[in-house]
Order: C-alpha cells, then sequence, then structure tokens
C-alpha cells in the first residue's frame, strides 16, 4: 500500500491528492497545511475584498470533511511539516493547535508549500496597518482593518498581479488609493511601452500612481481614536495613508527543502526534473515553490502561477502512481485585469529577448476586437516578437477592453506548438461580427511580421524617432483632423494617404522618408506606394498610438 | 505593366485588389462588380435589420471613389464580365445602367465572385413578401417590406447562419418568427445534441421552432390594405406569415467559370490549385465560389464564409505579383451568435466522421467560462472528437454565453499546428478569475480524453443509455436535491458520490456499473473508486446535462 504525504493543500497540493486518490483506491494519502484552509481560491481574495465576490465561503473550494468524503484524504489544517528524514523517509510534524510533534513515513512525499510574499528591510513596516495578502487569514486581517479603521486613503506597494488588483478593490471601495511601483512600469510580464496603456487606466480611474518610486520607511501614528501612517517615498514626497498593503513579490518557501538537502536552483527554487521529481527521487515539489524550465530558453525561472501549479500537481501524482507524465515547461501565460482593462502575455517579452541578446522583431497592431461595425468593439493592442530569420514565435502582449484573453490564449497555443509567424497568417479563428473580424488582430499581426520577413516592408519603431538625421524626413499620412490638439509628431510634414499619389512630388527622393498613422495600417499602403515609386521609406510600426503611450 | 482584373468587388476581390496595388505601384488593376456596392459588410446585414447596427453607412466599409483614392484601382460598380475569352485574355463586360458592352485585357484574371442564394422550387415563392439576404439590396429590400407592410408574424426557412440571424433580428424587431428547418437541427456544423442547447434558447425566446420540417408552397394573399402570405408546411401544419425570408443555403456561382471551360470541381465550385490558381494558369479564384481543401481530410469542400475568403484574396495577389503563397486548407471554424448564446465549431463534427467511417472518440465537458467564484461566470458545453489511438484533433464544439469563441479559436490553432489531444494538457492559457480558470475548459477536455486514450476511464455515451440491458445497472451519483422533478434517467438507483465508498456494498460486482452524475466530473471519480475496488463500470460522458439536450 503506497503511502503518499503531501506538504501544502492549495493548488498543487489538493490537484495531486485528488488525482492520486482517483488512480489509487488503496494509496494512503495524507495532506498537511500549516493554515487553517486548504483549496482555497487564492487568486478571489482581492476580489472578496473589493466586494465582487459577495460571499466568503464561495472562496473555500474544499474543506477536509469534503476532501475525507469524496477522495478519502486525511486532511490536517494546522499541522506543519517541520523536517524531513530522508533516509527514514518520514517527516516530523508540529501539531500547531497543541504543539505536540509527531512522524509519519512516506513512501512518496509531495511538497507544495508555496510562496511567501517578500517583506523588504524597511524601518516600519511591522504595525497593525500593514498587510500582505496570500492566504484566508491574510485577507481576513485586511477586512478588519477596513472594517476597523475605516481608511480614507490607502496605498499599494508594488504593480504585480496583487498589487494591482488590491488598487482595483481599494479605489472599487471608495477609498482613495496610492500605487508605489519602484520600476518605471506596472506589470512586468508585458513591456513598458504596453504597460502605458494600464498606467493611463489607473490615472484615469484617479489613483494616485508613482512610479520609479520606492518605499523608505514608514511611520506609525496612533492617536487617541485613529492610527495611521506617515510613508516616506524615495522621490521625497511622503503620503499620509490608512493602510498599506505590500505586494512587491514572492519567494519560494524552500526552508524544509534546504533543510533535507535537497537541490535548490540557481533562481531560488526546489530543483525538480521534468516529472517533478526533486533531487531525491522519493520526494516530488510542485507549484510556486519550484524552480521551472522556461518553454520558450530552456533556462531556470520561477513562475508562482495557479495554472502550472495545478498541472504539476496532477503530474506528480501520475508519476508517483506509475503514469508517466512531463512537465514541458512554462510560458508563463498570464493575464490581469486592471479596471476596464485587461493586459496579458505568453512567452518572452522584449526586455527579456534584449537581456539574452538574442536577436528579434516586433510588431505592433491596434485593431478591432470584432468587426469595427457592429457594437462594443473595442480596440486590442497588440505586440508580438519573433526571430526575423526564422519567424519563430518569442511572446506575445495584449491590452484592451475586450479579446484580450482569447489573443493571447492563440498566441500561447501557437508557441507551444511551435507554430512561426508564417503559420500564425493561416489561422482559422472564430469568425461572426459580434465576436472577431474575417482578419483577425492575429492574422493581422501575421501579415504585418510576414511583410518584413520577405522584405515587403521596412519597419522603424517609436524609439527610433527620437534619433531622426537631417537625412530623413517624418510624414504623417493621417488626415489633418487627427492632428488637432497636439496629436502628431513635432517637425513632421503631413500628406494625408488618400492624397499621396497626387502629392508624392512634394517629397524629396534623396531623404528616408519615415512613415506614420494611427496605428501602422495606413502607413504601410504609403510606405508600399513610395518604395514602389522608387522613395527610401520607413514605416513607423503600431503608428502614433504606440509612440504616443511609448513616449507619455 | 501588369494588367489584372478582379470580377466582384467584396470580401475575396476587395482584399486581392488592395493587396495588389501594394505589392505593385505600376499594376492596372480593374474591379468589376455588377452590383451597386463593392466591399460592403455582408455578414452585419442581419444586424443592420435587427437594429444592433443602427447606421447603414457602416456597413459600407469602401466606396469606388475611396478605393480609388487609396489604393488607384478602377471600381467599376453595375458592370457584369459576361464572357472570359481564355485564348485572347480578355473578358467582355456588360454596363448595366446603359447595356453596352465591351472587352479588357488580362494579364491575370481573379474570380471572386461568391454564392447566390438557393431558391429551392417550391410554388408560390416568387412574391413581394418573400426575400434571401445576400447584399445591400436584398438587405434594402427586406427593410422596404418591414416598413411597408408593418408584420406582426415573419417566417424563416433555413436554421443555418443567415437564417439564424434573421430570426434573431425579427424577435428583436418585437415580430413573432417562425423558424422552420428541414434538418432535426439548426447549425449543421455542430452535432444534434450540441445543437439541442440551441434549440432550447430558441424555444426560450418564444420563437415558434419546427424541426425537420419543410416548406411545401406558399400562397400570396393580397387583400385591399394589406398582403400577406400563407405557408403549406410538410408537417401538415399551415402558417400564415407577412415575410417570409428563404435561408437555405448558398451555391458558388460558377456560370462564367463554367462557360469559359475552367474546370469545375465535384462539389461545385470552381476548383483551384493551392496557389488559388484554376485551371488557366492566368485565371485564379477565391472566396465562395471554390472548391477548397478540407484540412484534416484534404477532401473538396464548399466554405462559404469570410475568413478564408480574404485570406486567399490576398494570397492571389501575392501570387499574381510572384510572391509564393499556398492556402493550407480550411477547417470551417465558425460562430453564430443566437440570442444570448454563442455556437461555434471547427475541425469535423461527429456526422462527417461517421460518414467518412473514421474510427474516432468523443468528450464532453461543461464548465465555467471563468473562476466560477467569480461574478458571471457561464457554463461552456463543450464537445471535443479525437481519434483514440493516435490522439489526433478532429473537431471541437461549444456552445454557451460567454467565452465560446475563445475555446474554439484555441482548438482551431491546435488542430492546425497538429496537436494531440495528449498535448493539449499542457496547454498554458490566461488565468485570472475574470478570464479563466486555473484547468481550462481545454484542459479539463483534454484530461478526460487522456483518460480514455490511458485506459484509465471507460467511456458510455447519451444514446447507450436507451440500450442498456439486464447485465447493466444504472448508478447516479448527484445529490437527492438534484433528482427532483424528474432530473434523473429512469430506472437508476442514487448513491451520492461522497457516501460511495461507504455503501459500495449495495452494488453488484457481477453487473456493470452505468455512472453517471450532472456533467461527468463527479461520474469520474465514482467510476475510478468503484473500478479500483474490482467493479466493471463506465462513466456518461457530459453526464445528464448532456443526456437530456440529447434526449430533448
Amino acid at each position: 500500500m503506497t503511502k503518499i504525504l503531501i506538504v501544502g493543500g492549495v493548488a498543487g497540493g489538493a490537484s495531486a491528492a485528488a488525482r492520486a486518490r482517483r488512480l489509487s483506491e488503496d494509496a494512503e494519502i495524507i495532506m498537511f497545511e500549516r493554515g487553517e484552509f486548504v483549496s482555497f481560491a487564492n487568486c478571489g481574495l482581492p476580489y472578496h475584498i473589493g466586494g465582487d465576490i459577495k460571499d466568503r465561503s464561495k472562496l473555500l473550494l474544499q474543506t477536509p470533511d469534503s476532501f475525507l468524503a469524496r477522495f478519502n484524504v486525511d486532511v490536517r489544517v494546522m499541522n506543519e511539516v517541520i523536517a524531513i528524514d530522508r533516509q527514514a523517509k518520514s517527516v516530523t510534524v508540529k501539531n500547531l493547535i497543541d504543539g505536540s510533534e509527531y512522524t509519519e513515513r512516506y513512501d512518496f512525499l509531495l511538497l507544495s508549500p508555496g510562496a511567501a510574499p517578500i517583506i523588504p528591510p524597511i524601518a516600519g513596516l511591522d504595525n497593525p496597518l500593514t498587510h500582505s495578502l496570500r492566504n484566508i487569514p491574510d485577507m481576513d486581517r485586511i477586512l478588519n482593518t477596513l472594517r476597523s479603521n475605516k481608511p480614507k486613503h490607502a496605498t499599494v506597494v508594488g504593480g504585480g498581479f496583487i498589487g494591482l488588483e488590491m488598487m482595483e478593490a481599494f479605489q472599487q471601495l471608495g477609498i482613495k488609493t496610492s500605487l508605489i511601483e519602484m520600476a518605471e512600469q506596472v506589470m512586468t510580464p508585458v513591456d513598458r511601452e504596453m504597460a502605458g496603456f494600464v498606467h493611463e487606466e489607473i490615472r484615469n480611474k484617479g489613483v494616485d500612481l508613482k512610479l520609479g518610486v520606492a518605499l523608505q520607511s514608514v511611520e506609525y501614528l496612533h492617536h487617541q481614536n485613529s492610527q495611521s501612517l506617515k510613508l516616506q517615498l524615495s522621490n521625497g514626497e511622503s503620503r499620509d495613508t490608512d493602510i498599506l498593503i505590500m505586494a512587491i513579490g514572492v519567494r519560494p518557501e524552500t526552508q524544509l527543502a534546504k533543510e533535507a538537502g535537497l537541490r535548490i536552483g540557481a533562481t531560488g527554487g526546489i530543483y525538480t526534473n521534468a516529472q517533478m521529481q526533486t533531487s531525491d527521487p522519493s520526494i516530488y515539489a510542485v507549484g510556486d515553490a519550484v524552480e521551472e524550465q522556461d518553454f520558450v530558453t530552456g533556462n531556470p525561472t520561477l513562475v508562482p502561477l495557479a495554472g502550472p501549479a495545478n498541472r504539476q500537481g496532477r503530474m506528480a501524482a501520475d508519476n508517483m502512481l506509475g503514469r508517466e507524465q512531463s512537465y514541458q515547461g512554462t510560458q508563463g501565460t498570464a493575464i490581469c485585469k486592471v479596471f476596464d482593462l485587461a493586459v496579458a502575455s505568453t512567452g518572452m517579452n522584449e526586455k527579456q529577448l534584449q537581456q539574452s541578446g538574442t536577436a528579434y522583431e516586433k510588431v505592433y497592431v491596434h485593431t478591432a476586437s470584432h468587426a469595427s461595425y457592429y457594437p462594443g468593439a473595442e480596440t486590442v493592442s497588440f505586440k508580438m516578437l519573433f526571430d526575423p530569420q526564422s519567424g519563430k514565435i518569442f511572446g506575445a502582449q495584449a491590452v484592451g477592453k475586450d479579446g484580450v484573453d482569447k489573443r493571447i490564449d492563440v498566441m500561447a497555443v501557437a508557441q507551444r506548438a511551435g507554430m512561426s509567424v508564417q503559420q500564425l497568417q493561416h489561422l482559422e479563428l472564430t469568425y461572426a461580427p459580434p465576436f472577431g473580424s474575417a482578419k483577425d488582430v492575429i492574422n493581422q499581426a501575421a501579415f504585418v511580421a510576414n511583410n518584413i520577413i520577405n522584405g515587403d516592408a521596412t519597419p522603424i519603431h517609436f524609439d527610433e524617432i527620437a534619433h531622426l538625421t537631417d537625412e530623413q524626413l517624418l510624414l504623417d499620412v493621417r488626415n489633418p483632423a487627427e492632428r488637432k490638439n497636439g496629436n502628431h509628431i513635432a517637425g513632421d510634414i503631413n500628406i494625408p494617404v488618400d492624397q499621396l499619389r497626387q502629392r508624392m512630388h512634394e517629397l524629396p527622393k534623396d531623404k528616408e522618408i519615415i512613415i506614420y498613422c494611427q496605428v501602422g495600417l495606413r502607413g504601410n499602403v504609403a510606405y508600399r506606394q513610395l518604395v514602389n515609386n522608387g522613395f527610401k521609406a520607413k514605416n513607423l510600426l503600431g503608428g502614433y498610438r504606440t509612440y504616443k503611450i511609448a513616449t507619455a
């Protein structure tokens, strides 16, 4: 009779326990969870705080009792595994309620301890108004502070998923909110110019967004009937705030694994092979605590996301019970709702490509989420990164109010399948006016990419516009009405695309014409006209829309 | 100087014209359109009639003037190409305004004539209240009838895309509507049980839906101040109606091609090779008029949809002007909005697999469009067809109120990329509570499929339940509350899954236990318990939900 012990009862651990039972009726399965809750919806916590999810009990997907009834799993909450004896194949468990300790033997041990919020060494952080958010007790503490302190101002430090979601929750509750992010952008999986759309949305909703600013110190002010915090920021400003959320990131929980002498990867996560086996073949590890392989580069990486954790848990159970499953790397596919926007990405971003010294090209497309003549169409701003030689897909990013998840899903599948940008031209996606376009966002991006690969387009990018020389001439091919209120690039001239054939003689043949329009489509029409008439030209990919948000 | 003539100025023709000009500034390009309009949004026509698209001009994407200004294309509306002289490489054109005829020489000719509505030989159809819908004048005629006749009752014959959209348009206008469909289901790209959800939606919205019923004759009744139609149906019923839309399908417009001696395929569409070249290398053809290759089988097929037409037009232009592009077959990816539902599919359906004698397996999943604890989640009903040996994806179908387009897009990409259902397990799709689930619909369907392939699940399907023998026992593992109001299968017994371990002794070991639950998930848990305890068992895939809609 196989005995399986599982450390951690949320995504990866719970998936493994359920799968293990489905595979074996007679395995003994014990799941230890040092907290009070198992299998809770940690991705839902900010939405309960913000009021979208009214009912707290909806976050509790399973209980120890329900797990026992359905899966015959012995779930021991408030029981912490504090040591592993690999020789004896046993663990020491501490009962956190009465402090007693005991040991359990295992045939297989699964580590799914998750990751813990990073708390930076900032003076004054240890106070009753400062919280992180990782589990149900964290959430309850935040809700208690909201009830007792009735904050008028909240501050969130960190512009990742949880930071953005907590910012939105506070704004939704009518609490004036500051978001403090040390980097020059929120949502680091996308590149800065794509994050620009998110910055715009955040500011439009009235959030006090500070980029490139760090929290330096916190002072806890306790008066007779009130308490608050005074925050000092790295830019010299300060904020008086009533609740502070620290959401700068997480680090893998590896102490138990380290003390047991298991191999820890270069990124600080527990090392596993593709079968989710640690350096000890009887011990598996999954989820936020493990080091994964990047799907594109094969390099080790940390991807603390729910999808990989769930699938890894299932696979670890398969492998413990004689099925053979290999985890096939993580693309880091991610999405975040930020007020009315969605921002999403898969694969590598431009920052990572630059760091790794990889040769790449990029295209931008801004086009309607569905047929523009049908109500409700919204612009999808889409960026695709690829190898200009082979057409290999490196990554994709999208921002918009509609259809963002769908486009990144399409790219995530295409990338995982090893499709090239040439093949993306042929994708046959659902089309009816309420859902898409006959030439979808992805087809259009593929057309632009292939024009570059085939030499039918010569791109220029927004960051090159500041460095134009006297040998170049900047040409806006939009209509004059679109240029109003300073909505154009200084130093340009304007000939609308539909007048270009008649007015081509106004342009010099000895200069390179740098063409731009609103999103790059008319620019391409103008580019082809000029080049086919013997001009030298380049077209600004993504047009003025990309340029403006990138240089804002 | 290359001279390109294009017959037909909508999707395929217009795409080809624009692409040709971008590739060559000095090509002479003439586009003939026998109608009054080019490049109009034919997919939008029903939505203007129903009032979703208020502004008629939004349907006119381009005009001859705008085409000339931007692409220097000579657009000749009300000019019909009536003959091709392949020897002389010229066409005879009839000016439909003055009746004059003239010839134009070509280097390359592109045929994009589209398809025409099929009008069956039914007595009495030729009357002022009967319309089809294919272009702007058809739409205007329908709008005129609506204005002048103020119909209280409308009848639509044919439950394809246009029929369903017109049915919805009429209902939306407050007109009581009958939908008459000769087959036992609407929306033939999906299988009948999946169409069942659509039938339910249609009936719930108050439409008089008649399946398996044909229109037999029409009588035009003209009184003093009113006119109406009396319809005789094949089931003996009749309907008094005030407007009749015939939408039973389209057939390729091939007369011109036939008369020119071009090869016509077995399906009745113009034959082309993968480069969109007809049997005459100087003549290309694209869109609804051509025979395409089915992506899965390689067999010839007709797929009158906008996406393929647009991409084929672009490719034909590429090939005429020295680029090399091959069309890579059509999956028939399609979607239709039916009131609050979307119904979509890609690849082959079960009917086609049965006809072709292909061995296949199928799985059903009914699961939430995004995290069920986050507001707005709707059930996606998903069917996947695959090769139980190789795991090759044959096709997929989905119905639901949210997230249907996304799931079929994912499947369309996966199928085109040649992914297997094994690989679908590893898909890493966007997940945050407002957008998806950590285990997406597609991952879940892949898990079910792989359980079957690996021998970890033995499925039974809804159509086998009627043929159970005395050697089989039907077991409902849902809770008693779910069985109320007759919501269970006659002759079953009920043991809730969470009581099964304690009550397993109630079950006979010599019979095969046929397990079912609501959607198949708890059924699988019960199946694993029983099989691992030495019982013979099968699990009803898709559960009672699939069974109920399939047998309704």
